[in-house]
Formats: C-alpha cells, structure tokens, sequence
C-alpha cells in the first residue's frame, strides 16, 4: 500500500466563527476522519494537525493565574498532541467501526519532537499566530486577516525524532496521528533534548516526516479546494495541475502569501523534491474526491 | 523476553515539598528513567504514570480565566498523557544514548483511553484527590494527609482500550508509555465513546492492562521500598514477601488505606489473579535493585 500523509488545517477541528468547544471540534472533525477511515482500505495513512487556536488557547490559561507553574510553549505543544490526537483517535474509533473494519485497523498518535536549529532566524523574527484573534490591539500581538493575534517563532523543522517509530508502525499498517501542531519544537545540548518557546509549521514538518519514512503522497487539507493564482481578485484563477518549477515561479512572484498559502506551497514543493510521488492541496470535505483525480490542485514533478 | 509493567508514582515527577517545575520534574524523571533504560535490555517495558498534581493545576488553570472555553476532565487527562509522556520520552532518550542503545530501541507514548461504568458508584462518592494541597479548606476540597484537596470520581477501569496496539508495540520490543493517570475515563454510548469527569487510578489501571496484554510483572514504583504492617506506628513491620491469601486478610483487616496503599494492593492482586507471574511494590530508587531480588515487597501467588 502506499504511504499517504493527511495534513489537516485548522478548520478540520475549528471553523470559522466558531468558538471551539470541544463538542463543535468533535463535530468538524467527523468530516476529514469519515473519509481517512475509507481511505484506510487503500493506504497507509499518516494523519498531521495544526495546533494553533489550542495551544494559544494553553497559553492564555497559564496566564490566567498565578497559583500554577507555568510551562514553556513546548511541553504546551505535548499537551494540545494529547488534547487533539485524543479526539482524532476516539473519532477514528467510531467511523472504523461504521466501516466494520475496527477491529483489524491499529492507530495510534505518537508524541513528536522535531529538532530546531538554535540560531535558526525565526527566533528573532516571531511569525506564527497562535490563539484567538481580537478586535483591539494587544502587547505583543500584530494584525492578522482575522484580528490581533499572539504571534511566535516559528523556526524550520530539521528532524523529525520520532520517524523510525512511525516507519516501524507504517510497516505493520497502523493509522498514525503525528506531528500535532507541527510536532514539540527541541534543540539538541549535547545528548539532551531541550525544548524550546517556538510552534513550528504544521506542513512543513508534515513533508519532512513524509522525506523521512519515504511517504508517497501528501494531501494539504484546507479551506480552500484549489491553489489559486490572484486569490480573492477578479481575476482569481484556480489551478488544477501545478508543477513544482511552476510552483517556485508563483511563490517568487508573491502569489502565496507567507501566513497561508507560502509554507503550503513550501511544504509540497520540499516533499516533492526529497521524495514525494505527488501532492494534493484541496479543502477538507475534498479528501476523498481529490485523491480519486476529482478535485484539489494536484502538484507534481 | 518478560514483559514488565512499571507503574510511576507521582514522585517519580513531583518529590514532596517541590512545587513542580519543569526542571524538578525532568530532573526527577532521572532516577526512574535510568533504571528503566537499563532494564530495557532484559524485560519488555511499559512505563505507566500518575497525574494528580499535573490534571489539579490544569483544572486551577482553566478556572482562572474566562477567556477560553473549559474541557472536560477526560481531555485534561490527554492533556497530561501529551505532557507527561514528552517529559518521559526525552529522558528515555538520553538515558538510552548513554548505553549507547538508541538506535536500536524504539519508544512511544500510546494516548490511553479506558473504559469505565457510567453506573459506577464512584460517580456518586468522589475519592481521588488531584491538584494541590492547600491549608485552608475550600469549597468542594476534602482534607487529606497533605492538606486540603479538590477530590473527583475514581471510576474502576473495565476494558483499556490501546490494549491491541500496545501488545503488538511489545512483540515488535518497543519502550511503551501507556495509562498515563490512568487512561482517559470514557463511557460507551453505542458506538460513541463520550469522556468522562473522572481520573482513573493509575495502579488499577495497570493491572487492567498487564491483564489484557498477559504482562509477567508489575512493579509498583512509589514512596516506600517495602509494603509495611502497622505503617508509620512504633511496631511497623516491613513486608518483604507477601501472598495473595495475606494481602487479602490485611486489606480487610484495614492495614492499608484506601487512598495511599489500599489500591495498590488491589491491583496487585488482581493482576496475579489474572494472569501476572509476579508483583512487586517497592521505592523510587530501587526499582532495579527489586527486581534483582534486592529490595521491595514481591508479592506471590
């Protein structure tokens, strides 16, 4: 079977204009994870997730009192990996059992670390939004195209750890949750692990995992179906095929802008050159379909 | 190789008198860990943990704000299953490394959910005491050995639901870290499995699993080397070997209190019940030593 990795956007747990109760976020979830239950029939499937609203959400609670030790942001990463691969697993749980297939599908969310490069220069140059947007300006919180938002380093993964453990179970066809939120972000003093106040991009660790255990296909889930040239112009223009020489033009020429679409086209295009068969960007309700040729942007060498 | 269950108690993270930082905990871990590391050559391993301290300060945290919507104890546990299991992971890691055995053992933490009774008298009789302890009494808080504490539902664990995909991580000689605060408590509602306001306790849950996955020890870490009569008066009497027929007479006898020893001794006994070869309680520091016939309490058919 081949190795199909499922990066799912934020929206596959919090929809716009939602608030995030955990009901609601088990509710979204039922649309991507009903067709990853399908879809395991015919792949060896890796699920990965974003973590922004949660671990912002993590954050603002640990400055909400004093009476608490407070963590740094990687042990908060852990915890949304918990959180989130938790109510992906249990959701998972019931759709196999729909398809009378729980019984011989194993899964499992491994806990991931990534390795980040200390003088890598995004610790100077915090771009991630994390947590809820507002309407008012915040200390330490820019303008995003949702509102004021915290935002924090987000450096480039360099290593996925936990990529042999992940390789071992693809062999033994597990279902696998990794990387949630992008993975908890360390650096290596030595022989020690420590981790570091920084989220990285849950799609680039994605292709990095994807070049490590030699995954075939990444499919981006998003809210949108297509890339699109002059996004939200007039003159939008949706792209079914994209190349990756084709890529790197529109991404030069600004068509990808950095918070969205950049680190996704980023991601296909890395995956894509280590090893990757083909990539898939398309909206979450699209998973299925686009796999089968009938939607999303299909990008390939 | 025997597979052994070793079960961490909360000062194998958290010592008495410390509030719990991140480094006291990683620094804590050491002792454990390093054993563990070098047991790994000899047994198959599942590490299993408590939580109480960790899941009380994220219940403090998320009533410290407003802002963010509040989980239920089910995710919380997750949360902590995330948390934990990264802090355990990555001083397993390095403990490896120093044998100069990372490359070949593989590890991972298996998000746990259990099964628990919705008719479970517990539900009606909260006993676990989690969180800090305080001097003062407060609302919905009972008074316990260390102080004042908030107690929740301690519901028996029926099924551990991982149990499959831990059994196939141990015939592939995988570390495994599972039943972190002993599994998140979930009740079936027909296909459906809904979280629960409980914490599960870590020792019983254990047991549960040694049972479904046939392991041949537990080994209950915690703050005593020896499981002792008369504890802490002037005639105490330390047990260095104990059968199922006497831990059955002490326990009605009342020897060992329902919220330190009393479960331990339970699960103890329905682990050799079931299927266990052997069971050992003993300290921290002496998990190795124990094991080699050199200290604790072992308990015997």
């Amino acid at each position: 079977m081949k190795t199909l990795i499922v990066a799912l956007g934020g929206n596959a747990l919090i929809r716009f204009g939602e608030e995030g109760t955990t009901e609601e976020q088990f509710r979204n979830l039922r649309t991507p994870i009903k067709q990853i239950a399908e879809l395991s029939k015919e792949y060896n499937i890796i699920i990965t997730h974003g973590n922004g609203p949660q671990v912002g959400n993590l954050l603002l609670q640990q400055e909400g009192t004093s009476e608490v030790i407070k963590r740094h942001l990687g042990i908060l990463v852990a915890e949304t990996q918990g959180q989130i691969g938790y109510m992906i697993e249990s959701t998972l749980d019931e759709e196999l059992m729909h398809l009378n297939i729980d019984v011989e599908k194993l899964f499992l969310t491994v806990l991931t670390y990534v390795q980040v490069d200390p003088e890598d220069p995004a610790f100077k140059h915090p771009t991630k939004p994390i947590g809820p947007a507002y309407s008012e300006p915040r200390s330490g919180f820019v303008k995003t195209p949702k509102g004021w938002r915290r935002v924090v380093p987000s450096p480039k993964p360099i290593k996925i750890y936990q990529w042999r453990e992940i390789k071992k179970l693809m062999q033994e066809n597990f279902i696998v949750i990794a990387c949630g939120g992008g993975g908890i972000p360390v650096i290596k003093e030595g022989k020690r692990l420590q981790g570091v106040e920084a989220v990285i991009d849950k799609d680039l660790a994605s292709a990095k995992l994807g070049e490590q255990v030699e995954a075939d296909i990444l499919l981006i889930a998003t809210d949108v179906e297509y890339v699109a040239l002059n996004y939200k112009k007039s003159n939008q223009r949706n792209l079914h095929k994209l190349s990756i020489s084709e890529a790197k033009k529109y991404l030069k020429e600004g068509q990808f802008p950095a918070g969205s679409m950049g680190p996704k086209i980023e991601a296909v295009i890395s995956f894509i050159e280590s090893c990757g068969e083909r990539a898939i960007i398309t909206s979450i309700e699209n998973i299925k379909t686009a796999l089968e040729g009938k939607a999303g942007t299909h990008i390939y060498k």
